[in-house]
């Protein structure tokens, strides 16, 4: 019975938000100096497709992955949507699925916040071993 | 400062989850008989894409309005996401785009879900509202 309760457990969103923010707050406490991170390339592309424009520095990261952390404890939905050219881009594509049937995209946003919170998860915590890194500390 | 702190609210998901949370109590309260509710044609296409199912009659969607309620009171992911026709198609057309930077994936989702939400909690109330025609109680 205790590992079908932990397998449970382990697919609640609200337990994914939550993971998300601790991960954040250990890089807070990690990253004392953030400006070290300034130059430093990051290997993702976040703010473009294809690369078409600059990749960004880690430090660029690090105050991305602070930011959405806000959103998700403040638990509010960005109504300004239209900050990024890739959430138009999202919007554009769903259009004509927009009007299919609302259970399929419920599960499909509700899978969809899961991944996508456990892959900034995963950015955070990489980050903040790239920062140990360059201050000399071994993890 | 209350106006600005009432719009603050508004846009919670928390919250769009739990008014639609309450609205599916409202009509299990109301809807004494869902029996009667079958074969009562639904004018909203559920389960398919353009009718080439068929529509299913307002008892099937009293069934699924709790059924989600459920999976929203939870918090726990649908992880068998190949139920639905229409999910599959979603995620097919997602995919060149799921490699976009994380950032404008959270506020899609998170939009995305904070929609879906508000539109079923309609559809429950209006379901609530035909089943007090059908018995003919006035609102």
């Amino acid at each position: 019975m205790q590992s079908a309760e932990a397998k449970f457990n382990k697919n609640s969103l609200l337990l994914a938000l939550r993971r998300y923010s601790s991960a954040v707050s250990d890089m807070e406490q990690t990253i004392l100096l953030p400006s070290l991170l300034r130059d430093v390339p990051s290997d993702e592309v976040w703010d473009s497709e294809a690369g078409e424009e600059s990749c960004g520095d880690l430090y660029r990261n690090y105050v991305m992955l602070k930011a959405m952390r806000n959103t998700v404890e403040s638990g509010l939905v960005p109504l300004d949507d239209h900050k990024t050219k890739n959430s138009t881009a999202l919007n554009k594509t769903l259009e004509p699925l927009l009007d299919t049937d609302p259970e399929a995209l419920f599960r499909f946003h509700l899978r969809g916040l899961f991944s996508v919170m456990s892959d900034l998860t995963k950015k955070t915590q990489s980050l903040t071993e790239k920062y140990m890194d360059i201050i000399g500390v071994a993890n």
